[in-house]
């Protein structure tokens, strides 16, 4: 696992390097890969080469832009190589990496990167624990106290729960990349996201928050660190 | 005015020091201040006293905290020791700095950082450039062409706004850091904000944005750099 670990922390410093030794124009340029003829950035392709380059020895790989890597593994890892690309793009400080590695269906260990500030959060089945690609000295995460907002994914094309946090004076954030806002959920008030949700998007994080209290009802998704802000939003959705 | 801006940079990095030598606990400890008596945290008192020590010598101060400082000089200094406070004390990464020096009421230099990742924004009347507290080497800042989101602060209790930009579908964000927001408007589609406006908040961030679109009206807060996007969202509002 420790391997696997420091994989995935090089496979995050050369996306770095990447981003730092390239144009953003070059980066963000679209162009036309896989069958579906899907429009992919130069970002979202080359860092998704970094990962498969790092990552293929450990098992089979799945990920949006090359689809499935069948490697004959009992292991498979599932990689969003850039998690908030419209941030991305738009040189909006808040886009990252997630890898969760399973084997059959459960997950064994995920890794999501800030590559914005660098922030790394580890977490296997034993311990949940937090860096940064310039000092990798891990801790433990603990809950944070002192929390005074909530982050709240897509609340731009929300249907339901934007107004009814609005009738309730609820403050919160919405940033824009899923994994990385479930890495963060034991900082803040909760973590609410609404629309599809695929399981790439949302594997590694949601395994960060296992300890958590949540809840995910067909389009809506709720987890919060703190059992009466829980209970109270819970009732409110 | 080189000075001015090297002053500023070396209080943001002892302010970055003071953030990472301390307790986070400590840091958002409450205290009562002023005559006021409103509650105000350590590291908004903190912050300040940082950059009173570092600032005073070129003016006057005005700051959230202290009110306003008499240095008996023609110059003034608008402080936003922290931009984004709530961000601060729940670990989400945006939160910064903000500085604005004045002579009579016109803005001469203003200085934004963003302490989460380091970014640092610096405009005089001549010039708009971006560096890193890590790098120092200025860049001329220049308009995204890639942007594919804007930002809309302080959606959480918007009154009229939300509901347009979702009649079209409009794509945003809502990081929780005004000044900050201000400083990326020359990369994303647009930057809106509703609500109470103070000078103090928007002062250097709007300085910033002087070659964009801008409209402000009562509580309604504008910009794109983009002449077809600021005309259609005009036209919502």
């Amino acid at each position: 696992m420790q391997e696997f670990k420091k994989a995935v922390i090089e496979a995050n410093l050369e996306v770095r390097e990447l981003i730092s030794q390239n144009s953003h124009d070059f980066l963000c340029r679209e162009i036309s890969v896989g069958f579906g003829g899907d429009l992919s950035m130069n970002i979202d392709i080359l860092a998704e080469k970094i990962f498969i380059k790092y990552l293929s020895k450990f098992g089979n790989i799945f990920s949006e832009e090359c689809g499935f890597i069948d490697n004959n593994s009992d292991y498979s890892i599932t990689i969003d190589p850039i998690d908030g690309s419209s941030n991305f793009s738009s040189n909006f400080p808040y886009f990252g990496t997630s890898v969760a590695l399973k084997r059959a269906d459960s997950i064994l260990f995920a890794i999501v990167v800030n590559l914005s500030n660098g922030d790394i959060f580890a977490k296997d089945r034993f311990s949940f624990k937090k860096a940064n690609l310039d000092n990798l000295a891990f801790k433990d995460v603990e809950v944070n106290h002192n929390s005074k907002i909530g982050i709240f994914e897509r609340s731009y094309c929300s249907n339901t729960i934007f107004e009814k946090l609005k009738t309730k004076n609820i403050k919160h954030r919405s940033p824009g990349a899923i994994a990385l806002s479930l890495a963060y959920a034991h900082e803040v008030d909760f973590v609410a996201y609404e629309g599809v949700m695929r399981d790439f998007d949302i594997e590694a994080g949601l395994f960060m928050c296992e300890e958590l209290f949540i809840s995910k009802k067909s389009d809506i998704l709720l987890i919060s660190k703190d059992k009466e802000t829980f209970d109270k939003m819970s009732q409110l959705f």
